[in-house]
C-alpha cells in the first residue's frame, strides 16, 4: 500500500469496493444497488471530492443498522407524462432512486427531446457530479440538483431552515473534457466543515455563522450555527429555487421538515430533481460538440491574472484527479480508513 | 406629474406605454411586437429594476435606426419534438423571440410535462423575471437564460470572453407571491454600474477589474475591463453552464463571438433558454402551492440577523415596487426621460 502526505493512504478503488460491497452486502442491501452506492462513493473520492466520499460509508452504514434507511427500497412510479416522471424512493439510499430516475429522465429525452424525473422519500446521493455525468454518453446534457440536511438561514435570518442545495450539470465535448459543474449554494459544503474540524484547522470568516447567528473561524461551531449562502441573497435564492425543483414538486419533506441526517433511525424523506436534454433535438451532436469545444479553447486563452496558473473549466480539475488517482490509488485520510477497518470488524467482515 | 427624490420623475406605466408604443411603431415594429418589447421594459421599471427597464428603448431605438435590429423578423421554427423546439429569432428584438418561445415551452409543457425551446439570432430581451413569470398563470414553473455582451472573464482569467448570463426562475404560490428568482451570474449586473457612472458614484471593490485586470472603484473603468462571477469559480462556473443552454444548443454566437451591444448596426445574434414544467404532471396544483405557501412562511419565521427587518422571498421586493408604482406612478430619471424626449422629438413624434 503507497503512503501519502501527512497521514493518508493511497488505497486501490478495486480494493475500496470490495470493503464497501461487503459493508452494504451484510447490512440487506442487494448487490447491484450497493454496486451503485459504492461507486456513486469511490467515484468522489476519485475526483478529489472526499466531503462525498467512502467517508459517506460509515453515516450510511449506521443508518442502516439503525433502520433509518430501507435497504430493500420498493421504487415506485407515482406519475408520468410522456416527458416526466415522479418516483418514490421508499426511504432507501439516495443512490438507488437516483440511478433510476436518471435512467428514466434519459429515456424520456431520447423521444420528447426533455426529460424531467423527481424523487420523493429519498437519501444522500453522494455528488451531482455523478448523476449529471450520466447523460454524457447519451450525447445529453444532464443536470440535477437535491434538497438535504438544513444547514442554510434565509438571507437576512440566522435559524437553519434550508438545506445548500446543490447543483450538477454535466456538458458533452468533442476532443475536449466535458464541461461537469457541481456545487452548493453555500459559499462552501458543510463537508468541507466537517474535514476542518477533523484536522484542526480553522475556517475563514464568510463561511458559516455560530449558534448565536454571529461570524465564526471554528468549523464545528460553524456546524452548529448556519453555513452562509454563496453571494448572499443570489445563493439564498438559487437554494430557494432548488428547494422547489428538488423538493416541493416531488411530495418530498422540504425546509425544516427534513428529518436530520444524524437522527439516523428515521428516514431523511428528501427530495431530487433529474433531466436531461437531448443535444440531437437541437443540433445535429457533431456541431454541437465542436462548438462546446470551441469555447474552451475561447476561455482557456485568457490573459492570466497574477497569481494564477492556468484556466481551469468546471470539472476539468476533477477529471484531471480521477485519472490520477485512478493511477496513484484513491487518497483516504487515516482516520476515516480506521473507522472504516472498525466497521468491518464489527460486521464481522474480514479487513483487507 | 408627480416628483420623487433627486431627478426623478413619476410618470405612470400607460404614458410610458404610449411613448414606447410610438417611437417602435415609427421604427417599423408591428404593434403586438412593440407592446410585447414595451410591456417588458416597462415591467422592469415597475419593479424597480431600472437597469432593464425604459432606459433600454434608448439602445434598442439607436440598433433599429442602425439597422442591426430587424423591426420585422420571420420567427422560424427550425426543429421540435414533443418537449422541445429550436427558434430563429431571425435578428429581431429579442422580446418578439422570448414571448413566441415562452409560449411554445408553456404548450410543450401542457401534454409532455415539461417543455424547452431555444433560440438563436436574438438580442437582448428584458428581465429574466418578465418570461419565466409568464409560466405563472398555467400554473407553472417557469426558467429562463440567455447569453449577452461579453462583460466577464473565464475565474482566474481577466480577457472578457463570457457574458454574465442571468437565470429567471418563477414558482406559483398559492396564498403567497410567487417566488419569482432573477439574478445574473456577476456579482452585480452591468446596468448598476452604469447607473453608478451616471450619478457620479463609485463601486464598491470586487464588483469588477479594470481594463488592466486590476480592482477598480471607478464604474466607467469597470466597464472598460471585466465584471467579477458572484462566488468567484461558482459563478464563472453557472455563467459557463448557461451559456451552453442559451447559445450552444441553439446555434447562437456564444462566448467572445458574440457581436459587441455597441455596434449598433450587426445583429448581436445572441442565444436563449426557456423552459416550463407543468405542476401538475407531479402533484394535485393545490396541494403543490400550499407547500410553496408553507416553506415561504418556514423562512419568514427565521429569527433576523442584526440589522434586517424582515426577511424576503426572491422576487418579493420586486412585487411590492411593482404594486407601489402602479399606484404612484413609474419612477424614472429625469435624463433618461430627457433623452427619450430627444428621440421622439428626433423620430417626429409629438411628445406628450
Amino acid at each position: 500500500m503507497a503512503s501519502a502526505s501527512d497521514n493518508t493512504e493511497l488505497i486501490t478503488a478495486h480494493s475500496l469496493r470490495e470493503m464497501g460491497l461487503a459493508v452494504l452486502s451484510k447490512l440487506g442491501v442487494p448487490e447491484a444497488d450497493a454496486l451503485d452506492t459504492i461507486d456513486s462513493l469511490i467515484d468522489a473520492d476519485l475526483r478529489g471530492v472526499p466531503s462525498h466520499g467512502m467517508r459517506r460509508l460509515l453515516w450510511y452504514a449506521q443508518r442502516l443498522q439503525d433502520r433509518g434507511t430501507n435497504p430493500r427500497p420498493d421504487l415506485r412510479l407515482l406519475a408520468q407524462t410522456p416527458g416526466t416522471a415522479l418516483l418514490d424512493g421508499d426511504h432507501g439510499l439516495g443512490q438507488v432512486a437516483s440511478k433510476r430516475a436518471m435512467e428514466i429522465a434519459i429515456t424520456k429525452a431520447s423521444t420528447t427531446g426533455v426529460g424531467v424525473v423527481t424523487v420523493r422519500n429519498s437519501h444522500h446521493f453522494g455528488a451531482c457530479a455523478y448523476w449529471a455525468e450520466l447523460a454524457l454518453p447519451h450525447d445529453m446534457i444532464g443536470l440535477c440538483t437535491t434538497n438535504g440536511g438544513v444547514v442554510m438561514a434565509p438571507w437576512g435570518g440566522t435559524t437553519p431552515l434550508l438545506s445548500n442545495d446543490p447543483i450538477g450539470v454535466a456538458v458533452p465535448a468533442g476532443k475536449e473534457l466535458p464541461i461537469v459543474l457541481d456545487v452548493a449554494t453555500s459559499v462552501v459544503a458543510g463537508g468541507k466543515l466537517d474535514i476542518a474540524a477533523s484536522k484542526g484547522e480553522n475556517i475563514p470568516l464568510g463561511w458559516a455563522l455560530n449558534s448565536h447567528g454571529l461570524p465564526t473561524t471554528d468549523p464545528l461551531e460553524g456546524r452548529k450555527g448556519v453555513l452562509l449562502p454563496v453571494g448572499g441573497h443570489k445563493g439564498y435564492g438559487l437554494t430557494v429555487i432548488f428547494e422547489a425543483l428538488a423538493a416541493l414538486i416531488s411530495g418530498a419533506r422540504f425546509g425544516c421538515d427534513v428529518i436530520s441526517p444524524s437522527n439516523t433511525s428515521r428516514p431523511m424523506d428528501i427530495g431530487h430533481y433529474f433531466q436531461a436534454i437531448s443535444v440531437s433535438a437541437f443540433s445535429s451532436v457533431e456541431l454541437f460538440k465542436s462548438r462546446v469545444d470551441a469555447l474552451i479553447r475561447q476561455l482557456k486563452s485568457s490573459t492570466l491574472a497574477p497569481g494564477t496558473d492556468r484556466i481551469f473549466l468546471p470539472g476539468e480539475k476533477e477529471f484531471e484527479a480521477r485519472e490520477r488517482h485512478l493511477k496513484s490509488g484513491v487518497p483516504m485520510p487515516g482516520e476515516v480508513l480506521e473507522q472504516l477497518r472498525i466497521l468491518t470488524t464489527r460486521l464481522g467482515l474480514s479487513t483487507k
